[in-house]
């Protein structure tokens, strides 16, 4: 259709789209306001008359981004029809200032479609990071999870089938439901608040799962913004913080001249000073990972691997227990 | 301990003490700031030097609530620590303008405590209402289900404690237990926010198993701020909203004279006059219930029912697996 | 441009064209996306397979806004480029959903254009309500605040551009600028939060420089979703709450019948009788307005006072300071 | 008035008391709920059983403020009455998220109070920073800014009262009063987005008026949440960002090694190299200035400025035109 409304042809290419998304679920980019213009046309109302145009727009959103003036990118909308399990959806509500419309099970007859976590990704309790997981669960305890869940699920669908056909309320009739049960939903949110989704979801303490979702979801705003998105990836994303006292142990060994940075000769901290410093040994460890020079992580999408909205409807109907397809 | 802070006592009398909701729930109100007081002291910013005092607490509260002037009951805040089924929590959740810390079940182990409807709330799928349900279940259907939950819950648990007793991480360890497994959070709300959730929460058109919830609250807030509760009882609550055309109707009816309004002589309304006037047949179901007189509903609390903190933290220690505690 | 978003002709027909409000205001609708399917696709994910599709979008969307499900209306959102007073400002940017870039005073220079009110609207204060006003200024008055509003102005305007010479900061400079002072925003708002706002901003409590704004993006509403606005004036600005005691009330003025609803013979209920059910004389008055059959008000946009953006951009920049252009 | 709740004799000893803010202006705080425990008790819901209690509060809150964990700060809240210019009203209420009732000159008559800038911050705009200014603006510039300062306002609020005196609407009435009024409001917000105001506001970018006030807030929050206070100050304030390409140019001048960090013998990044890294000039700039080892700033309130309500509300009353008092 013709519109007078900015448009990015690499988003209108995807739209509509739906990206596979772990076993069972999906990411599609069904509608979109603004690009990085609009961020721009934001920031220059501040600008106005009486000031010069000083920059790119590229350079004014990096710009934008490294001084965390973050209201312009609020001009930005996406919009997605996601479905993930249900432990996954428990995490992503809790990003508040975003618009969802989720499937009711209290209206609506339930695909029963299961999480099933694959080899690679099935991992014991992480020693180091008490909410995370460390790889290496051993084939056999994999072996017997699977039969597990498969015998759990098989009941859990049976025990809903059955309770639907009673005539029992809906709303009763998915109680015993598990987690790992896909729902879905309609997700709308302004770019400024999808940039902070991603940053703690493509984070490698988030929950492998729910990364795999921000993982897609950046490859789309990658399209729908692509200097934003840049920015996010330099200012941001792979940016730390440096706090104050390590900003105080840095300036031990780090010298400014005229336009050089240079070591200190000789310069070193002792772990003791550090200490001293107010650092505790997680926050050296943490210091460390910040002087690495980070990779820049890429977020492409894989096009071939899209499928249509068909499709996916498709396989979700014929999940709905027989009887009430 | 002393405060300069207002203080109400009979909030106090209930702080800290927990109100069982359903068979393993409960709400605590734990912290509040303010009362009906914060109320008129904000409000009265509005009136300031120049304007009198023309009205009492209970007189300005009531004024602002029929004119829906809701910034001022922003002034007070209440805080709570409930637990809940896992179902409830995610139509709970859905209030974006509240504070919520939960339960993590990635870093913590998840007491094995699961919801059993009674027979009573056991019912069936409602035909006037698609997303309710009706009362009537068959005693028999009931006993079924109440064995199919036993067993899937006792698998779920079962299952749930083996991958940990395999140190396989917690946060794929839980993703097989049922929507009816107990979670709990710290809640914390102002007012405003707090009695448009109960307005919603209450309602019967409400899931029966949240309604328990909110009417616990509501008992909470009756305590806290009195008057405000009062006026939302009759200014929201229990007000309907008439609509365009149902006020067509209704001046057909309905005749005001000298501080007087009478029933117009001989006055009458068809269906055929209502459906012309754009009432559906739903709406003019809903216009005759609009028209009875309400009766005014009490959450008045048992005080005889409160726990203590240290009771109900052991019960739900107690049901952490076993080789966990 | 060629686009698979949604489009709506009516809106597109306006988009980026300016609509005056006042002297010297303008509202333009730059961008939007999604209209009234949006809603009810978001609405139908609640519905999803097991359900039969029972009504039209009209009728969805009616029985949506009835019930106060507002979520899926959140699914539209609209971006207004927006000039008005600064007193105006102050008003609007009371309601928090919504995202703002206004133009800084402490980066830009500001156009000195000052709003004037004409001999209509300069009014007096009200008796009956304490915040409004009423008509009937003598017209020596508005003579004489003319002049006093010209003087002021012109002597500020002189302090603003004096100091600019002087290259004092121009976030000091600006300090003295009256309340009538022209500013600019981008104001991105979704449905659901606009029409809140039009609610309470095309009353007749709001101040009516305010009420102008309001009408003329009600006007832009009706092009975008014109299903929700029609849905907005029947069933949310023209309805009026029913609170529990006037429910009381007309329970005993009128009885309901097999699908029809009459005038209880020779019932009537006395002062007396309505301030016993709780009633204030306030209260009954407005009641009585309640029971009014109401005016549908119509927003209709006159398409023939719409401006380019260049002109209006013209206008502002020729308001800045002379030195300053 | 005795109490259950988590009472702070720090916070209570100037509860109520107003503080002095620019010439005519205050900050008192008024109410407050909750305190660092309430922080640890929010965050320790997430470790419930099943964990070790690892660190004390204050570890805990400062591992939860490096590591962004900022819902458990939602759960404090604090209360302030303040009174401010409304050029800094208008930068302050951009902060959405928190309740405001703010003094309404629709209803009231406004006192006239103006902020008057004293000869120290009276200053020149900046050519560095675009929205700042720099001091040294001469003497007789100053002087002159007075006179037409003194002038405006007289003749500013000689136009209210002549208008008040006409019966003209207040909310005509008010719209020439200048941006340099004192207004006032209740500003209660949760202590996670009034240390995010505060990050914003004691900036040396913010407009030097705002940051007095956030100064003094800085001041109330050390008394009612230390810790949390202490843990903003190094990890949040004096944190600085480090981007993506400074990881990569400080990677080359320092090294980790075994519990130490060392200078690398005679590395130095030159400008040519850091701008083929990406910085750009003022980005080598800001990251020298990251490269300081910081002051830590007190906000630590001179107890002797405090001022009682009935004094301040006295000088409140007394501006308010004479014939309306």
């Amino acid at each position: 259709m013709d519109t007078k409304r900015p448009t990015v042809p690499a988003a209108e290419e995807i739209l509509g789209s739906y990206y596979p998304v772990l076993d069972h679920g999906f990411v599609a980019l069904v509608d979109y306001m603004g690009s990085d213009e609009a961020v721009e046309q934001a920031a220059r109302v501040s600008y106005g008359a009486g000031t010069r145009k000083v920059s790119q727009t590229r350079g004014l959103i990096r710009y934008l981004c490294l001084h965390r003036h973050t209201t312009p990118s609020e001009m930005v909308e996406l919009k997605f029809h996601c479905a993930m399990p249900m432990f996954v959806a428990r995490q992503w509500i809790r990003h508040r200032t975003a618009s969802v419309n989720e499937l009711s099970a209290r209206y609506s007859l339930m695909p029963l479609l299961f999480y099933r976590p694959d080899a690679e990704h099935f991992a014991l309790q992480s020693e180091a990071n008490k909410q995370g997981r460390e790889i290496g669960a051993p084939a056999e305890v994999y072996r017997e999870a699977v039969e597990r869940w498969d015998r759990l699920r098989t009941a859990a669908g049976e025990a809903y089938a059955w309770m639907l056909a009673e005539d029992v309320a809906r709303e009763i009739a998915r109680i015993d439901l598990p987690l790992s049960t896909y729902t879905q939903w309609y997700w709308k949110v302004d770019l400024h608040n999808l940039l902070h989704f991603l940053s703690l979801r493509v984070d490698p303490r988030a929950q492998w799962e729910i990364q795999e979702f921000a993982r897609a979801i950046a490859g789309m705003v990658k399209r729908v913004a692509p200097l934003s998105y840049e920015a996010w990836v330099d200012y941001d994303l792979e940016s730390r913080p440096l706090t104050r006292a390590e900003r105080d142990v840095l300036s031990r060994l780090v010298e400014a001249g005229d336009d050089t940075l240079s070591a200190r000769a000789g310069a070193s901290v002792s772990a003791a000073e550090m200490k001293e410093a107010g650092l505790s040994p997680r926050e050296v460890r943490e210091l460390v990972e910040k002087l690495q020079s980070p990779e820049r992580p890429d977020f492409e999408l894989d096009l071939s691997r899209f499928r249509s909205a068909e499709e996916v409807a498709a396989e979700m109907y014929e999940a709905v227990p027989a009887d009430f397809q």
